[in-house]
Formats: C-alpha cells, sequence, structure tokens
C-alpha cells in the first residue's frame, strides 16, 4: 500500500481472529436456497457499545430499533439476516426487528435491549420473522471462535467474507463487514462490525468510532447510492483490561481504512481499487467534495476499468465542483505518482506508461489544487459491465 | 409523451427545416479518419445571438473564447469540430480556437468576433489547428439547407443525428444539438444550437434561453459528470419579422425539452429515456435536487435497464437527500402511473405489471413528497453495458 494512505502502517494478524470472549455463528435458515443467511456475533459478557447509522432518510426497520438500542451503551450480540433489508415495511417492520432481537435474547439468555439487529438485502419485501425466529434457536451451541464464519454469513453480493484483526498491546481489535453496492456517501459500508476486549466506556468508543468512520467508511463510494441499512457498531467487553488510548484510536482507524479498501476493492462488479487523495485544497471540506468528485465520476471509473489514458477526465471531475475554489493554473494532478497534468494543463506523455499504471490493482490518483491546505481521501472501485449485470436483475435473482 | 411532461403540446415539423437565412455545411477535414468533423452554420445577414456556456471551472478554450465573442450580442456563423474539444491546453488552446473564427471569418467574408467556435472530443489534446484551416476553405459552396447535415457534423458518440423545428406566427425555431455522455448537471448538452428567423434582441433572447434551458438541458443527466465544453447558443436574424413573445418563448421551452428527451435517450448506450417528476416538495429547489438524485441513482438505472421491479430503489433515491425535507409517511410514488409505494412503504403489486411498464421505451418516475408544492422534472436514461463500452477506451478509440 502507499504510504501517503492512512492504513499503511498497521500491522494486522495475517488471519483474523476474535478478541477474548468473543464468538460467531452462522446457518441458513431458509431465506436463501442454501447459503448461510442468518449471524450471530456475541460477548460472553456485557460490552460496552457504540454505533453510528445509515443517514437516509427512509431507515430500515433495524436502524429505527438499533438507534433505540445502542442509547443504552451496552450490547452481548449482534443477529444479523441477509436478503431481506426490511427497509419500507412500516411499523410491522419495526415489529419483526423487535421479534428478531427477543429471538437471539431468548437463545442467549439475555435482554433484547443487549441485542443489536441487522437486515440486509431487497427493500420493501416482508421480513420472514418466523423462519428467523425458528433458525435462531439451537445457534448458541454453534458459537465458535473463528470471524470469517460470521463474515461469510451476513454477505450479499460480496465475493469473498471480509474480517480483520490487529493487536493494542494486550488487547485486539476485529473487523467483520460486508458490502458492496449502494455504498456512498455517509456510512459507506452496509454492516460493519469491530469487537474488541480492550475496557473502554460507551462514550469513549462512541468519539472514538465517529473519527475513525470520517476518515475510512464515510470515504468510500461504489456507486453514489446510499444504503437505507448502513450500519457500523463496535462492542468493547473489556476482557483485555485498559489500554493506552491514542494507541487505540490509530489502530481502529487504520482498520477501519484497511477495511474500507477491502470494501471498495470488492465493489460490486469492480476489478481495481481507486484511492484518491487532494491536496492543497481552501479547506478540508472542499478537498472531500473534489475527492467524492473524482472518485464517483463515470468517466473516471470507465477510464481507470479500460485503463485508458483520458486523464482530462481529472480535470473534468475537479472542474465540475462548482461551488469549490479551483484555480485551472496552480491544479496538477498524478496517477501512481506519474504526473500527468501541470497548471490546468495535461502534459505530454507516452500513453504506455499511463496505460500500465492504470491497470494495476490499486489505482492513486492525486490532485493537488494550489489554493490551501485542506487535503482528504476517497475509496472507490472502477465501473464495468459486472455491476450492470448485478444491478439490472438483482431484485429477481 | 405523457401530459405532464412539458413537452406535450408543440407541434414540431415532420423533417426539421431551417428559418429563412439559416444554412450549414459539413465534411471531413482529416480530424476523423472519414466521418464529417467540421461544420458551419451561417446566418445570411448578422443575427442577435445569446448563449449560456458550462459551469466547469476547466472551460474549454472555446468557451474562454465564446464568453467573450458573446458580449457582442451579435453571430453570422457557428464552426464546429468534433474529435478534438481543446480543453486544458492552455494559451494556446485559446490561440487556436481564435485561428478557428478567423478561419471561418475569412471564408465567409465576415469578422472573426461574429463567429462562435465549438470543439467536442478528447480532452487535454492539441488542435490539429492547420487541419481545420486548410479544410474550411471552400465550405461556402457547400452551405444547404438540411439542419441534418449540420447535426451529422457535431456528432461524437450520438447514434444518430438530431434535428427539429417548430413554427411560431411567420417565424421558426430550429435545434440542432448533439450528446451524449458527460452530461450533467448545468448545461447538459455539449453542443446545442438554436436558430430562429423572428426578430428578438439579444437581451431579450439571453433572457428567454436561460429560462428554456433551466427546465430542460440544465434538468438533463447521463452521467453526472459535467463536460468542460457544453454551450447552448441561440441566433435570431429577424427575417421573419416580430413575434408574439410569450407565443415564442413557449415553444423555444418545448422545443428544448423535446431536445433534452432525445439527447437523454440517446445518451451514451441507454435503451431507455427516464424521466422524473417530483411534486409536493418543500420548494422547486429540493425537488429538483431530489429529481437529480432519482435520475442519477446507479441502483434507479440499472432497475429500469432490467426492468426489474426492484421500486424500494425510489425510496433509497429520495432518502439519500439528506439536507431535503422528506416525510416517510406522505411519500408516494408511481411508475408509468402505476403507484408502488404509498405512505413510504412498498405496496405490494403483481411483479410482472411493473416488469412490464419499466420495460417500456419511456419509463416516467413520479415521487409526491407530501411537504409542500415545489415541482421539478429530470430527464435521464439507463445504465447499460454500452455506456461502459463507450467510455472505457474512449480515448483511444
Amino acid at each position: 500500500m502507499n504510504s501517503s494512505h492512512p492504513s499503511g502502517s498497521a500491522g494486522f494478524h495475517t488471519t483474523p481472529v476474535f478478541p477474548r470472549g468473543f464468538r460467531c455463528a452462522s446457518r441458513n435458515v431458509g431465506l436463501k436456497p442454501t447459503a448461510r443467511d442468518l449471524t450471530l456475533f456475541t460477548s460472553d459478557i456485557d460490552a460496552a457499545a457504540a454505533a453510528v447509522f445509515t443517514r437516509n432518510h427512509f431507515p430500515g426497520a433495524p436502524i429505527i430499533l438499533g438507534r433505540e438500542t445502542i442509547r443504552g451503551g451496552s450490547l452481548r450480540a449482534i443477529i444479523a439476516n441477509s436478503k431481506v433489508s426490511n427497509v419500507a415495511t412500516g411499523t410491522r417492520g419495526v415489529e419483526h426487528a423487535r421479534r428478531m432481537a427477543v429471538a437471539a435474547a431468548a437463545e442467549l439468555g439475555t435482554s433484547a435491549d443487549r441485542v443489536l439487529v441487522s437486515s440486509t438485502g431487497v427493500i420493501g419485501v416482508p421480513l420472514p420473522i418466523e423462519k428467523i425466529e425458528r433458525g435462531v434457536v439451537g445457534m448458541t451451541a454453534d458459537l465458535q471462535g473463528d470471524p470469517m464464519v460470521g463474515a461469510e454469513g451476513i454477505m450479499t453480493t460480496d465475493t469473498h467474507p471480509k474480517a480483520l484483526s490487529a493487536s493494542v498491546g494486550d488487547a485486539t481489535i476485529t473487523w467483520v463487514a460486508k458490502g458492496s453496492g449502494m455504498i456512498e456517501p455517509n456510512m459507506a459500508t452496509m454492516l460493519s462490525y469491530i469487537f474488541t476486549d480492550a475496557a473502554l466506556d460507551a462514550a469513549t468508543l462512541d468519539r472514538l468510532l465517529r473519527d475513525a468512520v470520517s476518515g475510512s467508511f464515510n470515504a468510500l463510494s461504489v456507486d453514489t447510492d446510499t444504503s437505507t441499512s448502513d450500519t457500523c457498531v463496535i462492542m468493547a467487553n473489556g476482557l483485555a483490561g485498559t489500554v493506552d488510548e491514542a494507541a487505540f484510536a490509530a489502530v481502529l482507524r487504520a482498520g477501519c481504512v484497511r477495511m474500507t479498501e477491502i470494501l471498495a476493492r470488492d465493489g460490486e462488479g469492480a476489478t481495481r481499487l481507486i484511492r484518491v487523495s487532494v491536496k492543497e485544497a481552501l479547506s478540508d471540506h472542499e478537498a472531500h467534495i473534489v475527492a467524492k468528485s473524482i472518485v464517483n465520476s463515470p468517466l473516471i471509473k470507465t477510464m481507470v476499468h479500460g485503463a485508458d489514458p483520458n486523464v482530462g477526465r481529472l480535470l473534468m471531475a475537479v472542474g465540475k465542483c462548482f461551488d469549490c475554489t479551483i484555480h485551472p493554473a496552480s491544479t496538477s494532478a498524478s496517477i501512481n505518482g506519474f504526473q500527468v497534468v501541470a497548471g490546468g494543463e495535461r502534459l505530454t506523455f507516452d500513453d504506455a506508461i499511463v496505460r500500465e499504471t492504470l491497470s494495476r490493482d490499486v489505482v492513486d490518483l492525486e490532485v493537488t489544487l494550489g489554493v490551501g491546505t485542506g487535503t482528504a481521501h476517497a475509496f472507490g472501485c472502477d465501473l464495468t459491465k459486472g455491476y450492470i449485470e448485478e444491478n439490472a436483475a438483482y431484485y429477481s435473482s
């Protein structure tokens, strides 16, 4: 990874493990034909917790319930189903989400207000709650220590399960997440669960989580569409005792960035990871707008997909940020460190070099605006026929 | 066309014709291998003129020159080339644009400040000005009365030439335009030329043009990307005398909307025209934001492409307008008049009906927000593999 990107230095475990006291299980309960569609993540003891949710005006029923649940600041478990998102389902949908929490709590011997519920899948279809209520019975016996089992259970169009872990002193942080479309621009991952055995209270977790999310999941965009189900939650059960807060915050941020890159790279139909850095903007806010404009531009995304050296599109994408301070004469741009634009003009270069660099698995686009000190990063992917295929028949498949 | 859309009632000529005194010519001058790549539009006498241009911060050299030229309020001709857009080419690019105006003026026996220059094509490549200077010589002899000849000359990825004409009293209005990617959100068409023999002064033309563009070209989006070359110009040579201004304004608006629909339907790779109506928003401004969010959503565009009844995506696209006033309980939506959402919930319906209506050539998506009296329309197209194909190798093809 390029050292200019914030995930560069974290040391992740070769194989992801859970922190002390966390386990998970997943199984098929009949929502999908055969794939795992119901997942439990548990802590052996109550864990301090914090969460951030989608800003979409049509939040799913689990989000409505989750905002209420997380106020308690304490969780024992997360229950998540795939295939049906329980969104746009009215008061009955919220009742179904509550029943899902009650069913998980009964199975685990805790109370429903300690269970966070997630659902992901098609919008506007009633949740088959009876299948979930029946299906969760006996799942305690399946609980085990491999986070990949839970990661697999929450997949929708993801092509692979996603989990990471890293150490902070004696403690461990573990990330389990799924993508991979309808991702932007606030809470970019639909479901991202973070577990740690560090001892941190709910208020501290909330602050650290919001900080980590702002530079990672909130900088990710697959397709400009914002899910109605986005959820990022952190649980800290304290079994490893206290940790250095600054060190914890740094590893938390790095893991969120790394997971963001993993999600972007596995965006629907994606073949490349695109990382955008904007420097010398008037403000961080304007840098963020420009970075998002670049990472979301269909013409940039298809240029990267085709490894086509049509680099003038970078200027187009910067220039369409109408309300930002842009001075063509001070604007420069590079691709994987190879400068292609200076003073607002496309440089003369060997097309073959740019074709080669645009063909890499990770494409770093850097734009320097020369008008201030604002910086921002954004993460995305190329736009391919695979995206069209997956989304032209998602409901029906 | 649906009567709820503003182009419904205008009477367009079966075959487009020019107003009195306008002619055009186009030929191949070697920018492309064989296709027509240089086009002239002329008026026999000086015409009052007005124009609006892209808001992109990196306007092409022809835009920089055009803003200067249009201040005179009078034009005799437009010269346009395709293949190379003369954007991001610095001061030499502006010199090339000036030389292009001088060459056309010399050929036509007028002055360069009466010639508007347009270039469309790849960004960041030097304009082959000598080919244009040599190629324009003798074009006066080719001038003729079929606007389709000029429409063909300005095509890039358009699949067909685009011209329209309509009568206003004794006068005629003729629209010649090209699309079809990098279109949004201000000055949606890259090049749109409007000719009339009505007698109207430059200030009046400017006012009427801005009014007409706001509800048409500025409501069009193919891919959220804003061209650096967008130009919409109107020339009025007065040979038909005065007209009723209100009648003229109405036909001008209707023709701009119709041309917008034609451009949207021929968006890169498009197979369907999508028209969005938003009603009962808090304000027209918020209605416009919501309409653009719907028409730009990749998940809506792919849903229409696949005729997949995943209508919950309509709520997702409304709900991601974070700063707009949205009340789920008062939100409803319909597709070609068939209601699919009420009170923020997806209705139960026969999927086959929605599949059928989403399969039509024109798909009208209507959302009613129930929070005010603001309305807006937006125009777009579906997202297909054809878009990917065209844009993953545009530079190289």
